[in-house]
């Protein structure tokens, strides 16, 4: 499939672009508001992937043009933006494609990090509110620590939690997501769930700072 | 150490009096509003304990008489009974002993389980805030399955996340924990951490429940 990963120059972005360019056939499209940084940043990947004696194909667009060439259109961007980087892609969405938000929300403090529940009652409730009638929202990859995604030759062996009310997209998205060696899909449920998910990752920050050895971490339902 | 479950004679506290009997050399004394009940379950936990050739002695006990004779105090009752519970045992509770709680908080609706989150931020806080001056409070335990501790040929290989101002108490339930064989501790931080714990609780139930094969899961974090 084709899959576009918005605002695909960050941390987050980058690490599923290398995972899905090693381990699957997928065409990966980079985007970001600045076409020139998204051009780059592709052919960066693309580099990294085939220093691995891998072939491979990344492309870079503006976040509109990205969209619009793919089936998938991930939205790899801060919790904040979810809501006006499909607003400005909307007219790029097609019939067929699905929406990916792996966004979360968090706050410090002296203690730690904290969830930031959005009033709409979780981040991924953002994306289904603006995303257009009929375009799916599956919400996944939300407790992925992006600094081992990045790192081809650290192993995964841990679980990403789906949720979406479309139960074809949320299944696409399961099998997009297990694309990645190492990573198991598990169904979550409907968005209304998405809360509890998205409140894993300040947890997942809070142990690795209080346990000496324990960085990047993921997690594995057992 | 002596260890007294309030409310041991419910499946969380059955779990955890099983497995420091069967795990360690830990006194058990099973506390309950009602002596009569707490006397029979604790016969009840001994006699499984020692079908298994090892050798126990579990006592029942109304809740503040079992308060009064251990030093560690785990609340094992409903998030709705913290503050009493520890309210009725306050006067057998003396300088140097540890409250624990594994309780959280939970609401359900046609899409699964959701955190309720209590007012005062947490439901460990709850129990902070009930505590008398001087009386440390831990949190641990809240992500276990009563019906995978209760089952002692249930391998664990799950983590459990300790969180708590008071660093020696805190280490002390982390070795505890740690006395239950396959189930590592690992810090998460201070209290102000806790609600993040406690939103793990009705994620596992919903993965559970939306994923054939999988039930009475656990957490690790890795």
């Amino acid at each position: 499939m084709r899959i576009a990963l918005l605002g695909g120059t960050g941390d987050i972005g980058e690490g599923l672009a290398l995972r899905w360019a090693f381990h699957s056939n997928h065409d990966i499209v980079i985007g970001s508001r600045d076409p020139e940084k998204a051009r780059s940043k592709a052919n960066e990947y693309e580099a990294k992937i085939e220093d691995r004696g891998v072939d491979t194909k990344i492309t870079g667009f503006e976040n509109g043009m990205a969209a619009d060439r793919a089936d998938i259109i991930v939205l790899a961007v801060p919790a904040y933006h979810i809501a006006d980087t499909i607003e400005a892609v909307e007219g790029s969405l097609h019939e067929g494609d699905i929406l990916i938000t792996p966004a979360t929300g968090m706050k410090r403090d002296d203690e730690g990090f904290h969830y930031h529940k959005p009033g709409a009652g979780s981040v991924t409730k953002i994306a289904v509110e603006a995303a257009p009638e009929g375009i799916p929202v599956v919400g996944a990859f939300h407790n992925l620590a992006a600094g081992r995604l990045t790192d081809l030759d650290a192993e995964l062996g841990i679980d990403t939690l789906v949720i979406g009310d479309d139960e074809s997209a949320k299944s696409t998205v399961e099998s997009l997501a297990e694309d990645i060696d190492g990573l198991r899909a598990l169904d979550a449920g409907g968005i209304a769930n998405a809360a509890e998910i998205e409140a894993v990752t300040p947890l997942l920050i809070n142990v690795a700072m209080n346990n000496d050895g324990l960085h990047d971490l993921g997690v594995r339902f057992d």
